[in-house]
């Protein structure tokens, strides 16, 4: 994403000198309308919006900061396990008198495996209490609802392509189509997909797997249209085939739940009004043949960003959104006959490249796939715990930036049944409006006394709990 | 060194069953005396008693410390500066009222560049200061003063081919005899030097460059002796070609020596009184053809070493012993023409793995020739300082576990004359014996009111000055 944002500052902001030896950047001064399904996306409005403000608040190096802000609040600072080298182990107790081993699988992210973090009794009760609530599904199968979108976009195709083309060769390497995910409509996009895209709307009549500027001029928007609708997606196409559901560990909830709840606490060392505040326990079933194709938790943010569970409060409009799920705790709930591991592709990757997830046709994001090529896989196994972080530290105590080595997935489920819980841990990058959000939900907590304290969970992950 | 230690751990031990598939381990029930120039260095019988020590000292896993060990001293930790992430800058007041810029350029080691640390002016004093000093040679020609220690050794050869076979695959490849660099007495041995000495002494018939136990048993000693002792070994030869010298920076220095110590201080945020008692500024030059081959700045720690800086006070008697440079500062002091870059062959590798620096004939460690094959090169740029951390954290707040990936060396000078200099800060990993040599440190001091520091320094320092 951060990439993308990169990509579309080249895209829009002021005639940039091109590259040495590049070729100029075309300029176009008659944006107009576009009827075009595929990139008339809300993803391209959300990239636009970026790129505006990336633009726009691109100020001087070392200028003054742009306006007088309030004076921070009192520091208070995150506590952060020390991976010191993958490999190392840790003991915490978690639970009083016991030791629970916490062993350092990578660094970028870092990333925990705790072994028995929960009991066999207590995987069992989680999976019985989701069945009990009922799961559905976490994607359903796309549907044709983007012509409002649409209508609302002025972008012409050479900007399109501009953003699309990553390394501003003039060139769309298929990797630069696949790497926006969006394009798909939900639908998971692989190498064989776009070529056989392009062969149905004639848009590489050279069969070089690259579009030229010239070939993507001619492209027939309402062929390409058709052809994506024509197409029978099933469940294993798009880029999370699962179900799931979620379970309250707030105040009054089981106790088992409750309990996890503190073991989190115990083992994050976060404090307790984050933990208590974050989102309830995501119980999740892949049945054979489930996956879900390698992603991140949460989304980049910048200034302007809001955080799901802080926006209600915050009272601020904010062009952009994201879950600010600091930490993810993984829970697997069951031993899986066949496949179902979590990978992450390209931890402790001495280099993060966007574009070099995909090399020669390898989607290394293909959890159905490449998972064996990946850097980093982990075995379910009954009760163990995997934690990591999806945030760097900002070297102040606080949330920094997106930890781009977050990125995982889990791997087709090849036999049987895999069960698996998340715990997210949800930290506002923005010290004020955590504390902001935090005072709020101690007063709602406070006004709401006698009846349970479910309602002020409820009300904050009122508009949580869309796929990411 | 680790790999060293497993690998003599393995040729050691007990009978251990054999890997899978692997040939079964040779005993070697009839130790005798070996006239073997080579192989009789005290470096062999410093890795015997390591291998003894670990093979003593190998408990059960999760079972009982070995003694009843006093009370830890009080909890005081050692601040590490974050690194967030490669090319995160944060800003550090060295000067009252002046920011600089700290940059991190790698997490693995963590390793940091500050420019601007020190001016034009002081680089060119410490200069002269050294120079009035005057410098000498870093590394001399290698002597043949072995004779001595290798009547003391009781070693077959087997238990020197097992040493050496790193993989236990029953031959010597060229990377195994390369790794054990002490083997060249001095001199910086090479592919070729090591293919050369084979033919000489008849050592590979078939001229495969492995060694076969076979070969190996029918080497003739007497013949490698000879060899060695007729090769013309120049200074380009040698580990490290420079010369050097040690300004005083305690009470009573130079003001510039003294600031240098605070801003160092400042940067580092260690607590003084451990700055204060480090070594003194290291001054290095390096002429055209100077280098300094791939080196770690301190060694392994295992609880029975000692450091340099504390072994007088703490009264021990350790079977090995190294100089704990928790951290190294580095300054360069000039802009050099040609070459003199800092190579780091390894930083922020995924994996470190010691019989990987030497792949295909290309021995990464090698900075007269693979300087451009490494992963981290800094450009020595006057009055910028790099620092780093030759230790891990051990997670509590203290020096934990040599950090392999520290590993760095000084490039071929190709034009023009590199000065540079070193300050290192020594923690002994003994919490205890830090603060023991502290306070001893502090009661010497006290006694000696009147006159200058300069003897503390001096007594801590008086055996430090060896060669790395």
């Amino acid at each position: 994403m951060a990439a993308a944002a990169a990509a579309a500052a080249r895209a829009e902001g002021p005639p940039l000198p091109g590259p040495p030896g590049g070729r100029p950047r075309p300029v176009c001064s008659r944006p107009y309308f576009l009827v075009l399904m595929v990139f008339a996306h809300l993803y391209v409005l959300n990239v636009l919006g970026l790129l505006l403000f990336v633009h726009l608040s691109a100020g001087e190096p070392g200028g003054p900061p742009p306006a007088a802000a309030p004076p921070p609040p009192p520091a208070r600072a995150l506590p952060r396990l020390e991976g010191i080298k993958v490999g190392h182990t840790q003991r915490v107790e978690l639970v009083p008198g016991r030791a629970h081993a916490v062993r350092t699988l990578s660094l970028k992210p870092l990333l925990f495996e705790i072994p028995d973090f929960l009991t066999e009794e207590e995987c069992k009760l989680i999976v019985h209490l989701a069945q009990l609530k009922g799961l559905q599904k976490s994607q359903i199968l796309p549907t044709d609802d983007y012509e409002e979108a649409m209508e609302m976009i002025e972008i012409s195709q050479m900007d399109i392509f501009n953003l699309l083309d990553h390394n501003q060769d003039g060139q769309l390497q298929l990797k630069e189509v696949l790497t926006h995910t969006r394009l798909g409509n939900g639908r998971w996009m692989t190498p064989e997909n776009i070529r056989e895209m392009y062969t149905a709307v004639k848009a590489d009549p050279d069969g070089n797997g690259v579009l030229s500027l010239e070939e993507f001029k001619q492209l027939n928007i309402h062929d390409f249209h058709k052809y994506m609708g024509s197409q029978k997606v099933k469940m294993s196409d798009l880029v999370r085939n699962s179900q799931h559901t979620w379970l309250y560990q707030g105040e009054g909830a089981h106790q088992v739940m409750r309990a996890i709840r503190q073991r989190v606490m115990r083992l994050t060392r976060l404090p307790p009004e984050i933990v208590e505040h974050s989102e309830p326990l995501q119980v999740v079933r892949y049945d054979q043949g489930g996956h879900y194709h390698a992603h991140m938790d949460s989304g980049p943010v910048f200034p302007e960003t809001a955080c799901s569970h802080t926006k209600l409060v915050a009272n601020e409009s904010a062009p952009f959104e994201t879950s600010c799920r600091y930490v993810t705790v993984l829970f697997y709930l069951n031993n899986v006959t066949g496949g179902g591991e979590t990978v992450f592709p390209i931890a402790d990757n001495r280099t993060y490249e966007e574009m070099s997830l995909i090399q020669n046709d390898i989607d290394l994001r293909d959890t159905r796939k490449n998972c064996d090529k990946g850097n980093l896989r982990v075995k379910p196994q009954q009760g163990t715990a995997v934690f990591w972080y999806n945030y760097l530290s900002d070297g102040e105590g606080w949330v920094g930036e997106l930890d781009d080595f977050a990125l995982h997935g889990g791997c087709l489920v090849t036999q049987g049944t895999k069960w698996i819980a998340n715990n997210w841990i949800n930290v506002d990058p923005n010290r004020r409006r955590q504390l902001q959000f935090e005072q709020e939900m101690a007063r709602y907590a406070g006004a709401e006394a006698g009846a349970p304290g479910e309602w002020t969970v409820d009300k904050a992950y009122s508009g949580v709990h869309v796929e990411l």
